[in-house]
């Protein structure tokens, strides 16, 4: 491997899953909690089994398929970013944590991607932009703003996609907020994409949940499976069932 | 009044909202704390505005109508019932609650409703079949398993009554089960109707849920909100907020 290139204001974080690390750019954009619930969510179902093809749809700086790297044995996954600073960054995580031969990045808006990808896919992963659709930027920081908001593609167009590459009875795990469940729901049945296990994550016991993780069936039956709330804080610092998913 | 004919098998039950009673065939069907914790979400939200007219869908022996007539004071419902022996027996318990003037019961399948309704509404409450459409009847007692299966009218029928019903931005509350959860916010957006506001209910703290309540709004802007779970038991016994709900 040769010498990784740091850009100015670039760092790299240690992540806690075996020896990986990312390179990020804060005052761009920073991976949050919620990739690293959804990865391990995405684990939980597809532990076990053989050889997997994946996607990671708005891959960021690749934090997901570098966590599924490490929590799925036999995955090959295809994470897909539009902005070009966070592809970059994406490349030399890779590099950083030797993972060539597991990991592809492919730059490019998730609308435009190859056909050629249709019907491949074991499972899809993919923590979409959470905020409705904006016409034009509405953040002087464009990174952020393309993380944030549905600017490149919508919510529609992500479940979409997803079905799109999966194959017959292929899971999509994502993750999104609680207030866009009807969207994520009505959205997924339209595309042959049926909810059939739902997690609603809260920051503490009894409160209001603020994350949702779903897991879609491609051609699934109709019944919708819910599991105990994940519950991220006791008291001041990080549930039981946190700390065991940052440590696995 | 004249006196009231009652016959085998009917029971008079103390409901607990004021001096409200109700006759109730134990074994045919009696109503459950769905259909009461129903009654308080609906009244929840409608309490203290203007005169109101609303329906219920599947009124069975009139339960939710008589409950509302003790939590709204200008409500005047009517109730519609498939089921031959549950609509007679609603019918006495209009009388038997002295309530003529506040309550109407409908003898009929909902998707036959006069037109003449539609667009009327102000709100519409309904506690429906939970369990799919069957083909023929499975159970040979009939009251009961036209109140449990879709036998009269599906989901989407139900969702498709209430939104023909519905004044414009008019309210829609239903209880069902959570794995109908797709169903409930797909058929409802089909039909104009928008899940607005929801809450599980859980047996227990850190369980899973196995009652959601729905508001859904007729041509309702696109955002869900949550509201804390509600719990029913604390140890063996009803928690605080059900303890409330069937006082008030």
């Amino acid at each position: 491997m040769g010498e990784i290139h740091m850009e100015k204001g670039e760092r790299i974080d240690d992540i806690g899953f075996g020896d990986f690390k990312i390179i990020q750019k804060p005052e761009e954009f920073c991976y949050g909690i919620d990739a690293v619930i959804l990865a391990d969510f995405a684990a939980s179902f597809e532990k076990g089994r053989k050889e997997k093809v994946a996607f990671d749809l708005g891959t960021g700086t690749g934090i997901i398929p570098i966590i599924l790297t490490h929590k799925l044995e036999n995955s090959f996954i295809h994470g897909i970013e539009v902005q070009e600073e966070s592809y970059l960054r994406a490349q030399k995580n890779i590099e950083l944590n030797h993972i060539e031969d597991r990991v592809n990045f492919i730059k490019g808006n998730i609308i435009d991607i190859d056909k050629k990808y249709f019907d491949s896919a074991d499972f899809v992963v993919s923590n979409p932009p959470y905020m409705e659709g904006e016409s034009g930027l509405k953040n002087a920081n464009q990174a952020k703003t393309i993380a944030r908001h549905e600017i490149f593609a919508s919510l529609d167009e992500f479940l979409y996609i997803a079905s799109k590459l999966l194959k017959n009875k292929g899971s999509l795990y994502m993750v999104h907020r609680p207030s866009r469940l009807v969207d994520l729901l009505h959205f997924g049945r339209m595309f042959g994409l049926e909810a059939k296990t739902i997690r609603f994550v809260s920051p503490r016991t009894g409160g209001i949940p603020n994350i949702v993780l779903i897991q879609f069936v491609k051609n699934g039956g109709r019944e919708l499976k819910f599991m105990e709330e994940l519950i991220v804080y006791n008291g001041e610092e990080y549930s039981d069932e946190i700390k065991r998913i940052y440590e696995k």
